[in-house]
């Protein structure tokens, strides 16, 4: 553990291109795993983050009641292929596990194309990409391919294998918790359920990966919480395993779709004005790169659930651009060419610089509230006296001065000043130093 | 009485054709009718929409008290001309009841066009029009006619005749009520004292008698009141005789000005933000045609009376152009070319979408709120699963899961969602069917 | 003593050519005198001001604890020079007192031109320009000259002569009271500080005296403070030393930079949405010229003390061109030729109206809440019934009516009217002589 508590060096990467090019490698090596919402893809995958940062790996029944879901079946596969008549394997889940619908259930048959088709996914507006699909409560098996291979299938019969298995088993996720000095809880949370796709989720991932990891070397006020789960139902099974724990969470970031080359987005939570989605737009805002910030909507990622009425936590969505959005999203074209070291970094510093503020913000009081203290003796005025007055922490000294009369935040300071942040903490350490902010 | 309670069906025009030739018919035939504040013009205009809906006349006797106000003398004419030295009628009564100053009293005399022309009123600016003049709280004579014709007037002597009556009397409006399931009410208000001039306001005397037909035939939440009465001191004498009942009126329309060519206008009641207003703006905004939303004023028609401090009840004002935004208001050319059938369908399709609203408005409840509930096992999730969601009914669904938590009305959730109210009401539906949502 | 209480007019200037000439003539009366924080430039421009306001001279001992502050030592200065080796003043106080650095401490000595240059003080991006610079609170010497002088200086030696002198006196201030029927207060605060510079701040004395010598003839509701004083310290002193008092200003403009051609500025307090924040932007905004709102910043002037948290009083400062946004702020350039008799005559007249609001604001009550009064029996309203309805008083009177419901002042209904307050205060004035409003 190093550095004083909350400087705000400690939560700036010490070099972006290193890990930015840390991430886009994890990203690399979790890419060929066959994941899903559960079974060994996630096992595996959660095994190799386990080498980065302290995790528990919690195993959870099938069967187990989770509010109105019930953990399924365990789903896992071996191999699938669609072979045709000379016996080539035209379809092939080795060459990319989006060939298979996932939860596919075991399959061994020949039929006829007319049959097979209704089994075959393709996307007509993008002919070269494969699709990506689910068939996770509903037990059916299929098949994902171009749109320009099922145009070129001929008539005649098709030898189908889906080596898969469907049986009782566990609902597998990763939790790393970092404690803090305050059991106050950031929740960061991430979908691990997705196969061979690097945007939508190996990015949020990595980004997560990484952040623990940051963090876990740094002082940090507030408790962590990383979650590692499959969507959808690893949220809800975390939260109905940790309900009575949940209340602790007072500031949360769900983190997807982080890599690509698209502006950084923020969907904000349901609360809609709470610290974290003030802290986000005030970091976006003064990032003077172009971001987008969108409404709370109940679709999404796991923001859902940590924001559904009962819960409603204050937990938005840290994307770059958003789910849906982009022409890639659930297919083969969301691969490694579509993920970019730099814009992980970028993901990674902007969280971690939206932390920093969490950590930091806090409510000062001005101990000279009667008129200005005098700053000019305890050299903290320049000595430019008669100038036209220019410098900044001079502008955030004197609105940390005036707004500190205990109802108002660094952070409400900086937003009503106009100020980054960093400023107007800096300005009040300068003061609490002199001993002119308490 | 056809309809199971609220179903948005009941609501829409079965016909918006047919009943904008209905309406457009009503005019047709009040059009020659000499109407004003009191007199034998509004009991026949009040007779005749008595065929159509159920209403009962009141006659309020000459004298009575009505706050700051008294019941004024009942005024009839039965002819009215200006002759010029060889007799001939140059402007005559029989030709438009516009031509003679509403409320003057008896005249019969000779004079020169130097006395004369005091008493004449023309409208420069549109030299073809002949303006409409009232007299009500003075008693004083006159004519209208057009600047050309006063223009051509020669001098000489001219004989005057207003064959009228300002004598103890009754002032006379309808009213139509229909009761509901709940005693609380929705007013619907139209001012019936203006003689031929067809926008202002036989459009909104036929739009309200068409709606109160309708409504008639259907099943209803609220009670309905519909007034047809004199502007100002009908409205005036209405809330003076029903002062301990106007608390029952929830939310209320004044329909005026409702069929010329220009786009709908709602002008806000003085609460600025009644669940009226909110309504009203939801379905104009979701109307895909052009709108326009006026704030407040104390100028207008007879929301003036509904919303005085005293009262301040939610009471907007639909109309289209309104009302001296157009050249034509209160003046011949308000005449049966200006006003178009296909306008006023969509005022009363508009008014219904409103009130079907308002019908149909409640607080739903989630009985799941701890994450979301599970659609698919219940049918309510498509078999897209892993698409990109597209789907309207999903995502109102998803938008009622989440906002029911018994601080949102469906309005409400609607205007959260950016969704029709529509869209929502039925997602609430098919959740409540479902058993999620109470 | 003279006029009705709070009739308009007489809070208008009549004439405000002679107005402008006057403050103009004042600012040129007061431009040669060589003021600082304290010393006799100061006692000199209040002794001179006396003769036109009944004002109190306060001195306030060197040494006085002041908050957090001390009242520091009085400054005088006779005489001060460079002179070249030829015994050439080259630099000549008695030529304009910009060429000493404000607060310099008595010099005399010889010495090189390189020793020297670290004395002296110059605008390169103005050449022709001299800087105005002080050294208030740390004991230091120095001239101004124009950069194009100091470009031309020879090496050798020069004898430097500063005659001042710093020792233990008074902080010199001017208060003038006039009190009102109401103990009220509303403060009007400007610095007096500066030596030969018109638009900062003798333009803020000239318009102050002038708004002080209008008010004491007229009847006043509230009770006026002008407090004419040393920035930053002199306010900090008042403050100090009226501390139980401070509570009594209900409003307050602090004013500088009042003569300058640009458009008015006026920058809210910080309490943003006080009374004086929403009267001045009423008055601007009625005054169809253009103008500038700024939030409440902690930087400018003597706002800055009164708006200090301790303090928190409803403060803006009202300006033309404001401080830092002229590039003649703190030059030679800010001279006789920069303040214009018109441009002054303008703030006087525009602080007159916002005085005038303030006096006139109050809250009415309808007495006929219930429907409007009739006002055509009241002689009230206009002959024009039927007629499109155009009279900006009546429509003033029926929002009084409106809105007069004991929770609006008239402020309040010019606010949601958009008229201007005078307009609604003519209104209120005619129903209140009908008995209708109290």
């Amino acid at each position: 553990m190093t550095g004083a508590p909350g400087r705000s060096e400690n939560w700036t990467l010490p070099d972006p291109a290193v890990a930015g090019d840390g991430m886009y490698a994890l990203i690399r090596d979790l890419y060929p795993i066959c994941r899903s919402i559960t079974g060994n893809g996630v096992r595996e995958t959660l095994r190799r983050l386990t080498r980065m940062i302290p995790m528990e790996v919690h195993e959870v029944p099938t069967g187990t009641r989770v509010f109105d879901w019930t953990v399924p079946k365990e789903w896992n596969i071996q191999d699938a292929y669609v072979k045709d008549e000379r016996g080539t394997r035209i379809i092939d889940f080795a060459r990319s596990n989006l060939h298979v619908v996932n939860y596919s259930i075991p399959v061994r048959a020949k039929m006829k194309l007319a049959e097979l088709r209704s089994h075959l996914h393709t996307l007509p507006e993008h002919p070269e990409w494969v699709p990506y699909r689910t068939s996770y409560y509903s037990e059916d098996w299929g098949f994902c391919l171009s749109h320009r291979q099922l145009s070129g299938l001929s008539e005649g019969t098709y030898e189908v294998c889906i080596d898969s298995s469907l049986e009782d088993g566990h609902l597998t996720y990763g939790e790393c918790y970092l404690p803090g000095e305050r059991p106050d809880e950031i929740l960061v949370s991430c979908h691990i359920c997705h196969p061979s796709l690097c945007n939508d989720n190996l990015s949020g991932i990595a980004v997560s990966a990484f952040l623990a990891q940051h963090l876990a070397n740094i002082r940090r006020q507030y408790s962590y919480r990383f979650l590692f789960i499959p969507g959808t139902i690893g949220a809800i099974t975390w939260l109905a395993l940790n309900q009575d724990r949940a209340h602790q969470i007072q500031h949360g970031l769900v983190v997807a779709c982080a890599g690509d080359a698209g502006h950084a987005t923020y969907k904000r939570s349901r609360r809609d004005g709470a610290e974290i989605d003030r802290v986000v737009e005030h970091v976006l805002k003064h990032s003077k790169r172009p971001y987008d910030i969108q409404p709370f909507s109940p679709r999404g990622y796991d923001e859902r659930q940590y924001c559904s009425p009962g819960f409603n936590l204050p937990v938005g969505c840290f994307s770059r651009t958003s789910h849906g959005r982009f022409a890639e999203y659930h297919t083969s074209a969301d691969d490694l060419t579509f993920v970019k070291p730099e814009k992980l970094a970028e993901s990674l510093a902007v969280i971690l610089a939206i932390l920093s503020i969490l950590e930091r913000d806090r409510i000062c009081r001005n101990q000279y509230p009667m008129c200005e203290p005098q700053l000019g003796r305890r050299g903290l005025y320049g000595q430019s006296a008669g100038r036209v007055p220019d410098d900044h922490t001079v502008a955030a000294m004197l609105w940390v001065l005036n707004l500190a009369d205990g109802n108002n935040s660094l952070l409400s300071i900086a937003e009503r000043a106009d100020l980054p942040f960093d400023c107007i903490d800096e300005a009040a350490r300068l003061l609490t130093t002199a001993g002119l902010v308490s």
